[in-house]
């Protein structure tokens, strides 16, 4: 992760303070639930309760013990140890039940897991807000005749609100799968070293996860506002908590959840590639149909003063390799020796934030990009002339098959006049009114019919109503 | 694919002639439709389901053709029409009714989604097998004692059940995921050159999808019988075809729904890494919990005849890389240009058969060991012993905790005690009965109800109870 | 590999037969060297030599024998030896000689090094194909002006031979590249079970890599010759055979030597990318700069007779995703377990031959396709005029520079200008003159002369000479 | 990038100021070498030289600056201008003769080469730091007996030198690939917009390269100084600065290089993963041959005191992965559009100080767990006890061989009493005295010189001698 490509929401769910927070908010979650069954004092935790909070103290010193342990979560279960241990004088030793019974892990997947969930549901409400944007210039440019093209080349005429109609479908299904996704990493997990209960019961972990779905939302939304986007929280803040126990846990949350989490990413990044490649083919000089928003202050290329980039589409391409770069260790991961062993941590540390991170970005400039891209009708019509008309071939060759040519001859008949069309540079439609055997079997009025643009858009309306019903 | 690594019914799924079949099939649904709406002459497409049947003789002749044509569909169609033209003397030229309106890649596509679709129920049924032979095993050895291990290291006692009822949890994860995936790749599509039906109306596609989930059981049923696994036809048909339309397709089906599949089967992969890793793991010479059968004839090391090596596991950790190997290409296959490019056919023409074969074969070998895997709980035992009790250090932590002593100092005790077991030799038990610190705190008693390996495995059946639902 | 993107001679390279040819020939001189040393009788060599010949029966036999062995040498050895006891009555039993000391890695790792060795010659022949093709094409254009462009835009004028000299120098680092992958790869070995040659002298393997390397020649040439490719087996043949003995193996060859040779290709194949990506974009209808040959009995389109797509490189495109599926799996393969597991042996067993016979097919279309270019000089030149000469922007800033104007106003004078030359669709230079600003700066001879396209590629002439020198 | 897996002088080459430090000692040599050409005034290159200094307001006044370009390199040259505009005055306004003729790849694309290459010394360095570490360990334990073992079973004796050996082998083969990958990255160009030299003659990137390779070693030395590692700058001033021109670039320096590069990490990477994979392995509780070195303050298990986890090692796996994620984005990058896109910046920015960072860390704590290693010969005698002699089948087989049983005879009589004597967990010899059939063969002096450690070893000081020559 670069600030560069970075939005300060997501950056803050995977700072050192979420972590931390949200770490406090499972020890007490954990305490809680413990008193409840009996397992430990009533009062402990409530001591817990009141030390177990997050503040910028704490995280310091964790930082400290940690240098002298190389152990994370025994740093922080120590820094709060001495916190309790200086307060509690006459409280009668209740840090010793802070994080009772409990491995790292129970902390650390549980909390990953939330982390996971939130970053899902960011990029979920980022994906509604990508689609807002196609689906209302798709429906602005619904009958904008452009071309369509196959292999880079002139194929039949289209309209421009059809091609970003098919974007619209696909990130529809990016947010599904990205649902889904979110749903796989949603169990926490609360089951002890080897993932059998040994000094946890089994009852501790729902509790835990009853209490979360219940105070994720504030506490979240606490930990992580006043960042530059409150909004993205307030629509995230409409999405559930849904926490489920692992079903069988080894020490760890299985791996193969995540590896899934991560291979949806490398999906939905593959998706932000196709559009971004799209708008930079359509960019380009020679097309010139659309163009990314030039504002006011940027700055072309440094040499070239005239120039007007797809940069913030280049860039989405490169970013889009960025979030793919991370299913292949994520599914690595998955093979964890035993009942778990460490070499999943540090790519996790990178991974999860790097391309959540990035692919937040990448979908909040691709939203940008088509709010203001600019789109010229024009150009499009232009080009759409300079096909001299070939693109209709097909449609002439279904008409001479009508007419009672074989499949072979009409092929023939049109392969023939089309590329004469193209290597003269004059319209098909003057060719064939030229060409006797064409002659012989249409009039002029039917050929006139054939090239008429209308004809291929006129299911448009139809598809808009099936996509966007 | 290489035959070494395949099962002849996936084999014959992506043969050349269960492909023509399939094109043959969507003809005579595509023209029967057609007529249906009177788009094309009712006798057109008798003639045409009359004459567009597989046979030897037409993959002969097309692949002929395709020399001349360098286009498989074209050939295909192409030696189609021969066929008619030669015997419809008399029969009005119905031939050219042939493929009315209709583009290569709706073939092409909707043929690959059939296949797609027929594999992932192969899979299935093998991952359900896979998983009947774990749950068997796992209730097999529900009580068996074994050490669990993280980092390679004894941890606790757990049982060998245990460590496969996780896995039998990961599997139906993998089941799930493959019925996602599946879906994902259920659309065909009729909407031709640039997705947009100018040449064929919508509901077209509608009726063939209709016709082909009617029609296909039987239909594949009859072309990939004989093979070797009949078996999996049986349980394969027990899914039925639920294809639907592409809401908006290009020229093609979007790839990022290949994508999604081919990631999928990633993962999957995975899963089975980490449970072969397992078992390499427990039949290694020192820990030699396990092994895989040695069946009669085979032959272990050529120099050296005593070894008996996890030689199947180990395949299977190879052929996972392999199937891991088809997700980044199929997600670079998604950014195809404009209405569609052709770049994405050359990987599909390898990495569908291949991910699909390999994973099947890898399935069905994992299935293979799985059932007939040696298991030796006198192994087990023997290496929960060598442990010397120092395993049951969390436990004896937690007791200091409850007796008051503060987490840092039962830390040092524990480990000052347990550390020194290992070091000398000796039971963790004897050195705890020299410690003085230990022996304030603790009777004889309470001592050796810490080592007892049931209270570690007590909530065993409930977690088989839970996951086995 | 599937038979489409083959060519015969590589196929030939992998095919049983070939590896079964090497593993005699490596047998007989395993023994030869043996006999040499008098580790073993000198007729027991002569007797192997005689028998461990391949042919079809041993081939088939092996085929028989694996299926009861499970184990490919122990299959071959033991068809060697009942050819052998059979033919040897009152031969004193010498088959026992056979493979004497030896582990299946020493035959296995040595014939694998040998045909990849052979496939690193036939590729960088390959290679040397292809840039003789691009030098032939690049002189006969160095002069042909074309659009340079930098983010699919309009940059300065350059010339199309000059585009093709990039390619050109790329691929001479490709080829260097490969030599050093096959240096790489070059190691034989016959050090034993785990690499430290208990039961086989250190001077064995020398003996055999001595023999091997005056050997190889000849004998490779006539198990492959035949093919359609005995053109490539010629220029093959200049390159020395020149195998080291590894300096210390474990059981096997080390496989990071094998990563380094997978990734090689992989970057080669990324080359082989860029060359296919850039004729795509000059093949589209809008650019039409170049073409693909459209050779007479191809089909276009199915649907769209009128096209001419560039769907050879899009095939190179696709191919070249197949290349480099290998990299990772190579990856992977190189941590193996202690001194050897055989996880690699399966993923080998598919990307070795996938991988170069992929990459073989790639080269040899990609030489296709460039020897036969159709080039158009013609749309060149109009593609350049359409930009209405703001390309030359870069020129007129540094002009604007030198004549004292600061850059940062330069670069707003030029960015307006050029911009209203674009959106009027009128010449730059027309815009200047009217422009009060540069009139009081430039004259009109000196604005002209701006706009010299000759100006732009003077150094061609001797980018050419230091790049083909 | 994250902190916790990154040391101080790589962090500081990827650090803003250094870039920064870079772009302003490119900017000096090139208007050096142009007023050397008379391309500019002199003047003007003695007042860019006096001006273009790094400093920390030059790197804030370019990032406020870059708010408002969104160009990185503009920022900076504007950064540039406003000091000497303020500082010029009466200078004749030679500020405009910054950058002059140059475009923003020029300076980018040559710094960024500068970077890899310091950063492949810096690894190079660390590289032989660890073979430092190994040799020194392999000698200590050249001699020490232990198992060999393939497929994770005991396989023939050998030693814990050689077993060193293979890895001090392997990673001096890294030194060398990554000395060539180094040399692929060791380009400049000062080319221009497309590469052609429209407005900067060839020679000034001569002169650009000799200068930077006469004063870089000072210059970088200055910058990086006083980080962690300043013995690392020490090494790494050994080797010199030998920069070249780049032959051809198109607007950029071709990114085939970079792919090589990168790949060549991933190589490396996945050596570094084999050996943290044996010394994990070789710590497992039930082998126990070694240890990481558990170091005072640090703290196992935070619920399981006794555990002394291969932590180090597992992190080092887990690194590995993240290195090579690195391949895949690269080789993309390569085909980049026409004379070059965008697309590959965003990557870049990410992976190159990630990738790099990542390996040294890598490298380096590798090679601090083997300096410490904890190595326990006794362990290693005990599991070779254990093997009950089976382990030399082997040789036992070769020597029925010679006293003429054929070989599938011997097989099965080493099979046969080998596997009896691991079932009866009796010693092979024990088995080996109570058969008949190998009483008839051999004497009891015979068989106990089979089970002769020393005869497998004898070629060890050999091995040592030809690989550590």
């Amino acid at each position: 992760m670069i600030e560069r490509y970075a939005r300060a929401t997501m950056v803050a769910l995977w700072s050192d303070a979420t972590r931390l927070h949200l770490w406090c908010l499972l020890e007490v979650a954990l305490a809680r639930a413990q008193a409840k069954r009996k397992d430990i004092p009533e009062q402990a935790a409530g001591v817990i309760a009141r030390y177990t909070r997050f503040d910028e103290q704490l995280l310091a010193r964790s930082k400290e013990l940690e240098k002298e342990t190389h152990h994370d979560v025994v740093a922080f279960l120590r820094a709060l140890e001495e916190r309790m241990v200086e307060a509690e004088k006459g409280l009668s030793g209740y840090s010793r039940y802070l994080h009772f019974g409990a491995t790292s892990s129970d902390i650390l997947d549980s909390a990953f897991a939330i982390q996971l969930v939130q970053a899902a549901k960011i990029l979920e409400k980022g994906l509604e807000s990508l689609n807002e944007a196609i689906k209302a210039r798709a429906q602005e440019h619904k009958d904008t005749i452009c071309l369509g093209r196959s292999h880079g080349m002139a194929a039949e005429p289209t309209t421009f609100g059809l091609k970003l109609l098919s974007f619209y479908a696909e990130f529809n299904r990016a947010i599904e799968r990205l649902q889904k996704a979110r749903e796989e990493v949603s169990t926490i997990s609360m089951s002890g070293t080897v993932g059998h209960y040994a000094f946890q019961h089994p009852d501790v972990e729902v509790e835990v996860a009853n209490y979360l779905n219940q105070t994720l939302q504030d506490s979240l939304h606490k930990t992580l506002q006043g960042k530059n986007s409150d909004k993205i929280l307030e629509l995230v803040a409409k999405i559930p908590w849904q926490l489920r126990c692992e079903p069988i846990a080894t020490q760890v949350i299985p791996r193969d959840r995540h590896a899934m989490f991560f291979a949806t990413l490398g999906v939905i990044a593959s998706s932000l590639e196709r559009l971004s490649t799209e708008i930079r083919h359509l960019q380009r000089s020679e097309v010139a149909e659309v163009s990314e928003d030039f504002t006011a202050g940027q700055t072309g290329s440094s040499a070239m003063p005239h120039k007007r980039n797809p940069i913030l589409s280049e860039n989405v391409t490169g970013l889009s390799r960025l979030v793919r770069m991370s299913v292949q260790p994520a599914l690595e991961n998955v093979a964890l020796w035993h009942e778990r062993d460490i070499s999943h941590s540090s790519v996790e540390r990178v991974i999860a934030p790097d391309s959540t991170i990035t692919l937040d970005f990448a979908i909040a400039r691709m939203t940008n990009v088509i709010e203001n891209l600019l789109v010229f009708p024009q150009s499009m019509e232009k080009n759409l002339i300079e096909t001299k008309g070939v693109l209709f071939s097909h449609g002439l060759l279904l008409q001479l098959l009508k007419k009672g040519i074989g499949r072979n001859d009409a092929y023939k008949i049109v392969q023939r006049t089309s590329i004469l069309a193209l290597d003269k540079g004059e319209e098909l439609a003057e060719i064939l009114k030229l060409d006797e055997e064409i002659n012989s079997l249409f009039s002029d009025a039917e050929l006139s019919t054939l090239s008429d643009n209308s004809h291929y858009v006129r299911h448009v309306d139809d598809l808009f109503a099936r996509v966007l019903k």
